[in-house]
């Protein structure tokens, strides 16, 4: 599977918003890559294919998380989860991605968890900061992004958890950890 | 243990601005388990031994927590949580508290939890508004209480882990679990 397989292949099974949503979150990805020194074929093809289980029916969804084993606790969470365990699935078997860091990023890019990859920061910064995001919070962390990767780390799942909690929509468990496991780092970094 | 003998210990162990906070504790506690039709006596004696051991060194906390094989999770956060189960636990020991849902009610008025009783909730809520609290949002959630219990619920722990995001303090799961079954149950409200 090679870059321009995956983009012909999300450009098939998306609509055309969520496949501009896609190319932007590609173009960070490769930026962030490039600036943070991961890997930016991998940023790439994770970027590319984050999104590609997004329309997906809930059934569907519900089935693969059932037969694969997936985190049940899922199911009792808002559908709007699903689409990332899903598209980490859906990468391995129908697109033959191996690299698990590449899947992982894919499977945490909306709830995020602790302890993340480098890669997987990349994925869910780019998601929310790409240039169709046209919110405040995401121009503010845009500037942030590329300065200190961390701090915008910190401030994109505050902003998750309070965008939510606004909604009066539950939180996903790896959320709160992602958000404990970066103020940890924080304070740890303060005696080093 | 009757009332007096609870009070005259906690006039003795705590200092004094912290017993004003109590006996705030306790007035706001009886009114509420009024208005709801929870046992006063068990609201009021909750409320007085809440903060029984706010003054414990953190050394005997810590100790108390390990040898009791509390939820070792609590060392890994800030010792303001502490105080709470160690509170619950003095409450049965030194002062002989034999009901469950007292104990649960002190053990839990600083983080909640998913599946608070009445008794739980009226201690968390009041240990937030009572009089001395003189911040907005304990203006505003005191007027809430004396209608709409599960909405003061609901804003008080929003508020908590809003709080905790502005201070960069980790948040511990109890916290994020009495949110999520707090949404779940308003969720679930809609349709019955």
């Amino acid at each position: 599977m090679n870059r321009e397989e995956a983009l012909a292949h999300v450009r098939e099974v998306l609509p055309e918003q969520r496949y501009i949503h896609t190319i932007g979150v590609m173009e960070t990805a490769k930026a962030l890559a490039e600036k943070y020194g991961e890997n930016v074929e991998q940023a790439e093809m994770a970027a590319i294919l984050h999104d590609m289980a997004k329309h997906h029916s809930r059934d569907d969804m519900r089935d693969i998380i059932k037969k694969e084993q997936m985190d049940e606790r899922l199911l009792l969470f808002h559908h709007e989860l699903w689409h990332a365990p899903v598209g980490a699935y859906l990468a391995k078997v129908m697109m033959a991605i191996e690299s698990q860091d590449i899947l992982n990023a894919i499977r945490f890019h909306t709830t995020g968890r602790a302890g993340m990859s480098l890669l997987e920061k990349i994925i869910y910064l780019s998601d929310f900061i790409e240039p169709g995001r046209k919110f405040p919070e995401a121009e503010e962390i845009r500037k942030i992004a590329f300065t200190d990767l961390e701090k915008a780390m910190r401030k994109t799942v505050k902003q998750s958890i309070s965008f939510l909690m606004d909604k009066k929509a539950r939180i996903f468990p790896d959320t709160l950890e992602c958000y404990n496991d970066l103020m940890l780092q924080k304070e740890k970094s303060k005696y080093e």
